[in-house]
Protein backbone atom coordinates (compact mmCIF):
# COMPACT_ATOMS: atom_id res chain seq x y z
CA UNK A 1 0.00 0.00 0.00
CA UNK A 2 1.22 3.11 -0.98
CA UNK A 3 2.20 5.92 1.82
CA UNK A 4 0.83 9.32 2.33
CA UNK A 5 2.26 12.59 0.95
CA UNK A 6 3.37 14.79 3.72
CA UNK A 7 1.94 18.17 2.57
CA UNK A 8 3.97 21.22 5.11
CA UNK A 9 2.38 24.60 4.87
CA UNK A 10 1.42 27.43 6.23
CA UNK A 11 -1.84 28.98 5.92
CA UNK A 12 -0.30 32.54 5.34
CA UNK A 13 1.51 30.81 2.26
CA UNK A 14 -0.15 31.97 -1.21
CA UNK A 15 1.86 29.07 -2.80
CA UNK A 16 0.81 26.84 -0.29
CA UNK A 17 -2.56 27.72 -1.07
CA UNK A 18 -2.34 27.16 -4.74
CA UNK A 19 -0.90 23.80 -4.47
CA UNK A 20 -3.07 22.40 -1.45
CA UNK A 21 -5.93 22.89 -4.20
CA UNK A 22 -4.37 21.33 -7.02
CA UNK A 23 -2.60 18.46 -4.48
CA UNK A 24 -5.31 16.11 -4.11
CA UNK A 25 -6.04 15.00 -7.66
CA UNK A 26 -2.75 14.43 -8.22
CA UNK A 27 -2.06 12.18 -5.23
CA UNK A 28 -5.20 10.43 -6.00
CA UNK A 29 -4.13 9.42 -9.50
CA UNK A 30 -1.32 7.29 -7.79
CA UNK A 31 -3.20 5.96 -5.18
CA UNK A 32 -2.07 8.07 -2.36
CA UNK A 33 -3.72 10.73 0.27
CA UNK A 34 -2.29 13.83 1.34
CA UNK A 35 -1.30 14.07 5.10
CA UNK A 36 -1.41 18.04 6.05
CA UNK A 37 0.96 19.15 8.24
CA UNK A 38 0.76 22.96 9.12
CA UNK A 39 3.49 24.55 10.65
CA UNK A 40 4.19 27.93 11.42
CA UNK A 41 6.74 29.97 8.89
CA UNK A 42 7.52 32.79 10.96
CA UNK A 43 9.45 30.22 13.06
CA UNK A 44 11.27 28.97 10.97
CA UNK A 45 12.06 32.22 9.31
CA UNK A 46 13.12 33.70 12.53
CA UNK A 47 15.39 30.52 13.02
CA UNK A 48 17.05 31.26 9.68
CA UNK A 49 17.17 34.84 9.62
CA UNK A 50 15.20 34.61 6.48
CA UNK A 51 12.66 37.45 5.42
CA UNK A 52 11.24 36.76 1.99
CA UNK A 53 9.41 39.93 1.45
CA UNK A 54 12.59 42.59 2.78
CA UNK A 55 14.29 43.11 -0.99
CA UNK A 56 11.60 45.96 -2.83
CA UNK A 57 11.97 43.92 -6.27
CA UNK A 58 11.80 40.98 -5.06
CA UNK A 59 8.13 41.62 -3.41
CA UNK A 60 6.62 43.54 -6.16
CA UNK A 61 7.69 40.75 -8.37
CA UNK A 62 5.87 38.00 -5.63
CA UNK A 63 2.84 39.72 -5.62
CA UNK A 64 2.15 39.67 -9.08
CA UNK A 65 3.30 36.33 -9.04
CA UNK A 66 1.33 35.11 -7.01
CA UNK A 67 -2.26 36.22 -8.65
CA UNK A 68 -0.91 35.60 -12.27
CA UNK A 69 0.25 31.77 -10.59
CA UNK A 70 -3.37 31.14 -9.37
CA UNK A 71 -4.93 32.50 -12.70
CA UNK A 72 -2.74 30.14 -14.64
CA UNK A 73 -3.53 26.98 -12.75
CA UNK A 74 -7.28 28.15 -12.22
CA UNK A 75 -7.60 29.40 -8.93
CA UNK A 76 -9.75 31.60 -7.50
CA UNK A 77 -7.69 34.47 -5.65
CA UNK A 78 -8.24 38.06 -4.29
CA UNK A 79 -5.09 39.08 -2.04
CA UNK A 80 -6.09 39.32 1.01
CA UNK A 81 -6.31 42.61 3.36
CA UNK A 82 -3.65 41.37 6.16
CA UNK A 83 -1.27 39.95 4.28
CA UNK A 84 1.80 38.90 5.44
CA UNK A 85 0.45 38.22 8.68
CA UNK A 86 0.52 35.33 11.43
CA UNK A 87 -2.00 32.09 10.93
CA UNK A 88 -1.73 30.40 13.89
CA UNK A 89 -5.50 29.36 15.15
CA UNK A 90 -6.12 27.60 11.76
CA UNK A 91 -2.53 25.65 11.81
CA UNK A 92 -3.66 24.30 15.76
CA UNK A 93 -7.22 23.13 14.32
CA UNK A 94 -5.83 21.37 11.44
CA UNK A 95 -3.94 18.69 13.96
CA UNK A 96 -6.94 19.17 16.45
CA UNK A 97 -9.48 17.54 13.40
CA UNK A 98 -7.24 15.09 12.22
CA UNK A 99 -6.55 12.90 15.36
CA UNK A 100 -10.57 12.93 15.54
CA UNK A 101 -10.97 12.52 11.33
CA UNK A 102 -8.29 12.53 8.55
CA UNK A 103 -10.85 13.13 6.06
CA UNK A 104 -12.14 16.18 7.84
CA UNK A 105 -9.20 17.65 8.25
CA UNK A 106 -8.59 17.42 4.26
CA UNK A 107 -11.85 19.33 4.19
CA UNK A 108 -11.33 21.69 6.47
CA UNK A 109 -7.80 22.80 5.32
CA UNK A 110 -8.90 23.06 1.33
CA UNK A 111 -11.84 25.39 2.82
CA UNK A 112 -9.56 27.39 5.38
CA UNK A 113 -7.44 28.00 2.52
CA UNK A 114 -9.92 29.20 0.13
CA UNK A 115 -12.01 31.18 3.47
CA UNK A 116 -8.78 33.43 3.57
CA UNK A 117 -6.89 33.65 0.40
CA UNK A 118 -10.46 33.54 -2.21
CA UNK A 119 -12.96 34.80 0.11
CA UNK A 120 -11.39 37.71 1.84
CA UNK A 121 -12.07 36.13 5.21
CA UNK A 122 -9.99 37.07 9.00
CA UNK A 123 -8.67 33.67 9.55
CA UNK A 124 -6.33 34.86 12.02
CA UNK A 125 -9.68 35.21 14.24
CA UNK A 126 -10.36 32.12 16.23
CA UNK A 127 -14.00 32.56 15.73
CA UNK A 128 -13.66 32.35 12.08
CA UNK A 129 -11.64 29.17 12.34
CA UNK A 130 -14.38 27.60 14.24
CA UNK A 131 -17.28 28.91 11.48
CA UNK A 132 -14.88 26.95 9.12
CA UNK A 133 -14.84 24.18 11.03
CA UNK A 134 -18.29 24.02 12.03
CA UNK A 135 -19.17 24.37 8.21
CA UNK A 136 -17.23 20.78 7.47
CA UNK A 137 -18.95 19.16 10.25
CA UNK A 138 -16.53 19.84 13.19
CA UNK A 139 -18.50 20.48 16.42
CA UNK A 140 -17.92 24.45 16.93
CA UNK A 141 -17.95 24.46 20.84
CA UNK A 142 -15.13 21.41 20.54
CA UNK A 143 -13.24 23.00 18.53
CA UNK A 144 -12.73 26.55 19.70
CA UNK A 145 -12.12 25.67 23.49
CA UNK A 146 -9.47 23.36 21.59
CA UNK A 147 -7.62 26.59 20.26
CA UNK A 148 -7.18 27.59 23.77
CA UNK A 149 -5.67 24.62 24.97
CA UNK A 150 -2.32 24.23 25.88
CA UNK A 151 -1.57 21.09 24.60
CA UNK A 152 -2.81 22.20 21.22
CA UNK A 153 -0.60 24.94 21.19
CA UNK A 154 2.34 22.89 22.42
CA UNK A 155 1.27 20.55 19.78
CA UNK A 156 2.13 22.86 16.82
CA UNK A 157 4.92 24.03 18.56
CA UNK A 158 6.70 20.33 18.22
CA UNK A 159 5.04 20.23 14.51
CA UNK A 160 7.11 23.41 13.64
CA UNK A 161 10.00 22.09 15.35
CA UNK A 162 9.71 18.36 14.05
CA UNK A 163 9.16 19.87 10.18
CA UNK A 164 12.49 21.91 11.04
CA UNK A 165 14.33 18.66 11.82
CA UNK A 166 13.26 16.92 8.93
CA UNK A 167 14.74 19.99 6.38
CA UNK A 168 11.56 22.21 5.62
CA UNK A 169 12.45 25.99 5.23
CA UNK A 170 9.95 27.41 3.04
CA UNK A 171 5.82 26.52 2.42
CA UNK A 172 4.46 24.50 0.49
CA UNK A 173 7.36 21.59 1.03
CA UNK A 174 6.16 18.12 -0.15
CA UNK A 175 7.66 14.73 0.45
CA UNK A 176 6.66 11.67 -1.54
CA UNK A 177 7.91 8.69 0.62
CA UNK A 178 11.24 10.59 1.93
CA UNK A 179 11.81 12.68 -1.30
CA UNK A 180 11.55 16.54 -0.45
CA UNK A 181 10.09 18.72 -2.84
CA UNK A 182 9.70 22.96 -2.56
CA UNK A 183 7.22 24.89 -4.08
CA UNK A 184 3.71 24.85 -5.83
CA UNK A 185 6.19 24.68 -9.26
CA UNK A 186 7.41 21.31 -8.77
CA UNK A 187 3.74 19.18 -8.98
CA UNK A 188 4.61 18.16 -12.13
CA UNK A 189 7.69 16.57 -10.43
CA UNK A 190 5.90 15.07 -7.72
CA UNK A 191 3.61 13.52 -10.04
CA UNK A 192 6.38 11.97 -12.23
CA UNK A 193 8.18 10.99 -8.58
CA UNK A 194 5.00 9.36 -7.60
CA UNK A 195 4.32 7.53 -11.07
CA UNK A 196 8.38 6.13 -11.45
CA UNK A 197 9.88 6.65 -8.68
CA UNK A 198 12.66 9.09 -9.53
CA UNK A 199 14.56 9.73 -12.16
CA UNK B 1 6.67 41.50 -35.85
CA UNK B 2 6.89 39.57 -32.39
CA UNK B 3 10.43 41.36 -30.13
CA UNK B 4 12.98 39.15 -28.58
CA UNK B 5 12.59 37.61 -24.96
CA UNK B 6 14.94 39.12 -23.15
CA UNK B 7 16.69 36.53 -20.92
CA UNK B 8 18.70 37.75 -17.77
CA UNK B 9 21.15 35.53 -16.50
CA UNK B 10 24.46 34.69 -14.47
CA UNK B 11 26.43 31.90 -15.86
CA UNK B 12 26.60 30.73 -11.84
CA UNK B 13 22.56 29.90 -12.28
CA UNK B 14 22.29 26.70 -12.26
CA UNK B 15 18.75 27.14 -13.05
CA UNK B 16 19.60 29.95 -15.74
CA UNK B 17 21.45 27.17 -17.65
CA UNK B 18 18.53 24.60 -17.45
CA UNK B 19 16.57 27.28 -18.82
CA UNK B 20 19.11 28.46 -21.58
CA UNK B 21 19.10 25.12 -22.54
CA UNK B 22 15.25 24.93 -23.18
CA UNK B 23 14.39 28.66 -23.60
CA UNK B 24 15.02 28.79 -27.63
CA UNK B 25 12.71 25.67 -29.19
CA UNK B 26 9.80 27.32 -26.65
CA UNK B 27 10.36 31.25 -28.11
CA UNK B 28 10.93 30.09 -32.06
CA UNK B 29 7.45 28.60 -31.69
CA UNK B 30 5.89 32.05 -30.76
CA UNK B 31 8.22 33.56 -33.73
CA UNK B 32 10.64 34.65 -31.16
CA UNK B 33 14.80 34.75 -30.67
CA UNK B 34 15.87 35.24 -27.37
CA UNK B 35 18.12 38.24 -26.19
CA UNK B 36 20.96 36.90 -23.97
CA UNK B 37 21.32 39.28 -21.48
CA UNK B 38 23.93 38.28 -18.75
CA UNK B 39 24.25 40.16 -15.38
CA UNK B 40 26.50 39.93 -12.13
CA UNK B 41 24.38 38.45 -9.83
CA UNK B 42 26.80 38.85 -6.80
CA UNK B 43 26.27 42.45 -7.44
CA UNK B 44 22.70 42.36 -7.55
CA UNK B 45 22.95 40.32 -4.16
CA UNK B 46 25.43 42.69 -2.42
CA UNK B 47 23.18 45.39 -3.40
CA UNK B 48 19.81 43.49 -1.63
CA UNK B 49 22.01 42.14 1.25
CA UNK B 50 20.79 38.49 0.26
CA UNK B 51 22.65 34.50 0.37
CA UNK B 52 20.65 32.08 -1.49
CA UNK B 53 23.05 29.32 0.73
CA UNK B 54 23.81 30.81 3.92
CA UNK B 55 20.46 28.68 4.99
CA UNK B 56 21.97 25.06 5.91
CA UNK B 57 18.62 23.27 5.10
CA UNK B 58 17.93 25.44 1.83
CA UNK B 59 21.78 24.82 0.47
CA UNK B 60 21.23 20.68 1.18
CA UNK B 61 17.67 21.04 -0.63
CA UNK B 62 18.88 23.18 -3.65
CA UNK B 63 21.85 21.49 -4.54
CA UNK B 64 19.74 17.79 -4.81
CA UNK B 65 16.97 20.20 -6.70
CA UNK B 66 19.95 20.94 -9.44
CA UNK B 67 20.79 17.61 -10.29
CA UNK B 68 17.00 16.48 -9.88
CA UNK B 69 15.60 19.17 -12.10
CA UNK B 70 18.21 18.59 -14.96
CA UNK B 71 17.36 15.14 -15.58
CA UNK B 72 14.02 16.02 -15.44
CA UNK B 73 13.94 17.84 -18.19
CA UNK B 74 16.48 16.05 -19.83
CA UNK B 75 19.39 18.01 -19.67
CA UNK B 76 23.38 16.84 -18.82
CA UNK B 77 24.54 18.44 -15.78
CA UNK B 78 27.66 17.67 -13.25
CA UNK B 79 27.66 19.96 -10.59
CA UNK B 80 30.96 22.09 -11.17
CA UNK B 81 33.70 21.66 -8.41
CA UNK B 82 33.77 25.38 -8.35
CA UNK B 83 30.15 25.93 -7.36
CA UNK B 84 29.16 28.56 -6.15
CA UNK B 85 31.88 31.18 -8.06
CA UNK B 86 31.94 34.38 -9.52
CA UNK B 87 32.08 34.12 -13.45
CA UNK B 88 32.81 37.56 -15.04
CA UNK B 89 34.73 36.59 -18.04
CA UNK B 90 32.12 34.75 -19.84
CA UNK B 91 29.59 37.84 -19.35
CA UNK B 92 31.73 40.33 -20.78
CA UNK B 93 32.26 38.12 -23.81
CA UNK B 94 28.44 37.40 -24.51
CA UNK B 95 28.15 41.41 -24.90
CA UNK B 96 31.08 41.90 -27.02
CA UNK B 97 30.09 38.94 -29.11
CA UNK B 98 26.47 39.68 -29.65
CA UNK B 99 27.68 43.61 -30.55
CA UNK B 100 29.04 41.59 -33.85
CA UNK B 101 26.59 39.27 -34.34
CA UNK B 102 23.81 38.00 -32.25
CA UNK B 103 23.53 34.42 -33.55
CA UNK B 104 27.19 33.57 -32.36
CA UNK B 105 26.02 35.39 -29.40
CA UNK B 106 23.51 32.50 -28.94
CA UNK B 107 25.76 29.79 -29.76
CA UNK B 108 27.89 31.27 -27.46
CA UNK B 109 25.99 31.52 -24.61
CA UNK B 110 24.87 27.69 -24.48
CA UNK B 111 28.30 26.39 -25.42
CA UNK B 112 29.32 28.17 -22.37
CA UNK B 113 27.29 27.18 -19.92
CA UNK B 114 27.09 23.51 -20.76
CA UNK B 115 31.16 23.90 -20.92
CA UNK B 116 30.52 24.74 -17.25
CA UNK B 117 27.64 23.47 -16.02
CA UNK B 118 27.67 19.86 -18.21
CA UNK B 119 31.75 19.13 -19.22
CA UNK B 120 33.29 20.41 -15.87
CA UNK B 121 35.59 23.31 -17.89
CA UNK B 122 37.03 25.68 -15.61
CA UNK B 123 34.90 29.32 -17.18
CA UNK B 124 36.17 31.46 -14.75
CA UNK B 125 39.63 31.37 -16.50
CA UNK B 126 39.30 33.82 -19.59
CA UNK B 127 41.25 31.26 -21.31
CA UNK B 128 39.08 28.39 -21.36
CA UNK B 129 36.09 31.58 -22.18
CA UNK B 130 38.34 32.34 -25.44
CA UNK B 131 38.70 28.61 -26.16
CA UNK B 132 35.11 28.05 -25.67
CA UNK B 133 34.19 31.56 -27.93
CA UNK B 134 36.69 30.25 -30.61
CA UNK B 135 34.55 26.85 -30.83
CA UNK B 136 31.40 28.54 -32.07
CA UNK B 137 33.51 30.93 -34.82
CA UNK B 138 34.82 34.03 -32.85
CA UNK B 139 38.01 34.87 -33.56
CA UNK B 140 39.83 33.99 -30.13
CA UNK B 141 42.75 36.49 -29.99
CA UNK B 142 40.28 39.13 -30.28
CA UNK B 143 37.57 37.97 -27.54
CA UNK B 144 40.35 37.43 -25.22
CA UNK B 145 41.55 41.03 -25.72
CA UNK B 146 37.87 41.98 -25.03
CA UNK B 147 37.87 40.74 -21.67
CA UNK B 148 40.50 42.97 -20.84
CA UNK B 149 39.43 45.89 -22.24
CA UNK B 150 37.92 48.77 -19.88
CA UNK B 151 35.17 49.65 -22.17
CA UNK B 152 33.65 45.97 -22.49
CA UNK B 153 34.25 45.31 -18.54
CA UNK B 154 32.37 48.74 -17.60
CA UNK B 155 29.52 47.58 -20.27
CA UNK B 156 28.88 44.41 -17.72
CA UNK B 157 28.73 47.06 -14.90
CA UNK B 158 26.02 48.79 -16.53
CA UNK B 159 24.04 46.11 -18.31
CA UNK B 160 23.60 44.83 -14.21
CA UNK B 161 22.88 48.35 -12.76
CA UNK B 162 20.53 48.51 -15.57
CA UNK B 163 19.16 44.73 -14.75
CA UNK B 164 18.37 45.82 -10.87
CA UNK B 165 16.70 49.08 -12.23
CA UNK B 166 14.42 47.21 -14.70
CA UNK B 167 13.46 44.71 -11.73
CA UNK B 168 15.43 41.71 -11.92
CA UNK B 169 16.87 39.76 -9.10
CA UNK B 170 17.37 36.37 -9.20
CA UNK B 171 18.25 34.09 -12.81
CA UNK B 172 17.02 33.34 -15.12
CA UNK B 173 14.54 36.53 -15.37
CA UNK B 174 13.02 36.69 -18.57
CA UNK B 175 10.77 39.42 -20.10
CA UNK B 176 7.96 38.53 -22.70
CA UNK B 177 7.35 42.37 -23.93
CA UNK B 178 7.30 43.80 -20.22
CA UNK B 179 5.96 40.69 -18.51
CA UNK B 180 8.39 39.57 -16.13
CA UNK B 181 9.02 36.08 -14.97
CA UNK B 182 11.25 34.65 -12.51
CA UNK B 183 13.12 31.06 -12.74
CA UNK B 184 13.19 28.18 -15.02
CA UNK B 185 9.83 26.81 -13.41
CA UNK B 186 7.92 29.43 -14.82
CA UNK B 187 8.44 28.65 -18.81
CA UNK B 188 5.03 27.11 -18.96
CA UNK B 189 3.90 30.51 -18.22
CA UNK B 190 6.34 32.07 -20.27
CA UNK B 191 5.01 29.99 -22.96
CA UNK B 192 1.35 30.93 -22.80
CA UNK B 193 2.06 34.20 -22.18
CA UNK B 194 3.32 34.66 -25.54
CA UNK B 195 0.45 32.31 -27.29
CA UNK B 196 -2.31 34.60 -25.53
CA UNK B 197 -0.42 37.73 -24.41
CA UNK B 198 -1.38 37.10 -20.97
CA UNK B 199 -4.35 35.84 -19.01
Amino acid sequence: MAKDIDFYFDFSSPYGYIASQLIEPVAARHGRTVRWRPFLIGAVYKATNYQPLEIGAKKDYLFRDIVRHARFHGVPLAMPAGFPEGLIAPARAVYWIADRDGATASAFVTAAYRAYWADGRRLADPEVVADVAAAVGVNRAAVRAALDDPEVKDRLRRETEAAMVRGVFGSPFIFVDDEPFWGSDRLPQVEKWMATGGW
